[in-house]
């Protein structure tokens, strides 16, 4: 039994991440300042719920954290893109502080969009990404990147045992209703009868990965003995763990409202297009090579499984 | 006459811009935790001295803000990443902080690093940049990328009139004779008769621009009225004003030596060649079509004349 931090315990991924601790009997912590997250997700869960924003100190000793707090869709992180920027570092700075007082091991929560539009494809860790300083998604893209570098520098200046996992687009219940992602909106958007929107063409292409897919990432990660990562990477001219984690399996925008509307035959929506946001990019698509081979890891639901174990999350809020 | 504050202004920069803003009788206040700069480099000035860091709360009333506090050449940033790290970040707040409270005009010094190993040759500012987080570099260029995000969303959110500077290779007066930048390496290394050291073939080229130039840039970029920048970066597509500043004239570190040879023709050096570090930018050229187009401004002293100004100050440290 591990003693376990969940920064964004609240949040999509969070409130899956705790169900599977606690069933794996882990004495599980939740921190999250309600900002996206919501309790209501938790509820019932033998947890300890901190009201605590990450990017105020952290205290309390734990063995494990997963560093998840940030808003992680475009409505969530563009609202207050400041607030955004300095939860990734002030909330990385926080969580590599307790892990260096206390010997916690640290997984920390990247992301895909730190390949930005990305030039190289699939994208493998090496790939350095294409991301733009200036634009409206600058503040969640930078601030993820520069949470990896504090993370590097962290292990490189105290040994903090951190491991960076390059999170994909990645779906399944407890997503929030509100927060704009494009299978969250189809889902609902079908459930209600209402046309589903698509941008540009539908065209551009995501891996979708179901959250169980993820998790079971997560913990084989947590769970590699550090000396044999250190290794691993060492191999490959790294001084930190970085995986990607992500399902290969290529679909279009398009291709996925088609699933989903095949799923939800009484559904009466179609399909209408509308012009591109800016910095949209267009593939994004993971080289999961690393993965396999480290920890043995790879995504098994397919997508029509996983979409029909999410669609009855959604019902109540269609 | 402006009240104006220097952060990093006992640094090779900040010391000649000193003497310029005091020569133009401006009242100016230089901020400088002394890590690399060199109190000696501002002595006789007329200045207000403060022995601060820039990570620390900035109080006091300014109308101008140059904000140029970081380590800047690779030995210096590498000494301690985190140090570097945490004074882009924290330092850029800082300055935003105290312009936000008190309406001063911010010009940030960003840098050309930002721009990575360039895919994109030479580097327009509409050039997102091609850097690796996790490696010996990133604690500069990721700290100085996010620096930029950051000054971005100051402005969107409060109207912060900063303005970003990439600065590109920059020699001159002033420069500290231990900083390992390739100018002030091979200057000395000629006076003292020792080899040359060049990594690589030394066929890597780089911009070398003479220190009075930039600052003549920066004047201009700082008395520009903040509606004249706002519309010509709109129209650009940018909620900031950014501009390269920087030589375009494109050597081989190898012509760099050989240039500084044939101007101490009394030097016995030769020239040695060494292998290249990690990550190290291959080939980094300004494009300065919006610093002409704005502010009518581009460089003006040649390679030769720029380098005949810098010797005599090395000579003292040879």
């Amino acid at each position: 039994m591990a003693k376990v931090l969940i920064t964004g315990g609240a949040g999509f991924i969070g409130a899956n991440l705790a169900r599977r601790l606690v069933a794996a009997k882990h004495e599980v912590s939740v921190l999250d300042n309600l900002y996206t997250g919501r309790k209501s997700e938790l509820e019932g869960l033998p947890i300890t719920f901190l009201g605590q924003d990450v990017r105020e100190p952290i205290s309390g000793d734990y063995d494990w954290i997963f560093n998840l707090a940030c808003p992680a869709s475009p409505p969530h992180y563009q609202r207050d893109p400041l607030f955004t920027l300095t939860t990734s570092i002030d909330g990385m700075r926080n969580v590599l502080e307790a892990a260096k007082r206390t010997g916690a091991r640290v997984l920390h929560a990247s992301t895909s969009e730190i390949y930005g539009d990305p030039l190289v494809h699939p994208q493998p860790e090496s790939y350095w990404g294409h991301v733009n300083t200036l634009g409206i998604r600058s503040c969640y893209d930078e601030g993820k990147r520069v949470a990896e570098t504090m993370a590097l520098e962290y292990r490189r200046a105290f040994g903090v045992d951190v491991r960076l996992v390059r999170i994909f687009n990645t779906y399944g219940p407890h997503m929030d209703p509100k927060d704009g992602r494009v299978v969250s909106n189809f889902i609902l958007q079908a459930l209600r009868n209402e046309p589903i929107t698509l941008y540009g063409e539908g065209q551009q292409t995501r891996s979708f990965q179901f959250v169980d897919d993820l998790l079971h990432g997560f913990m084989a990660y947590m769970e590699a003995p550090k000396d044999k990562l250190k290794s691993f990477f060492k191999e490959k001219g790294l001084n930190i763990p970085v995986l990607n984690m992500g399902n290969p399996g290529e679909f279009t925008v398009r291709e996925l409202a088609e699933e989903v509307l095949s799923l939800l035959p009484e559904s009466t929506s179609s399909l209408t297009f509308c012009s591109l946001p800016g910095d949209d990019p267009k593939r994004r698509k993971p080289n999961i090579d690393w993965a396999k081979e480290c920890l043995g890891w790879e995504p098994t639901i397919p997508l029509r499984e996983g979409l029909s174990k999410t669609i009855p999350y959604f019902r109540a809020f269609a």
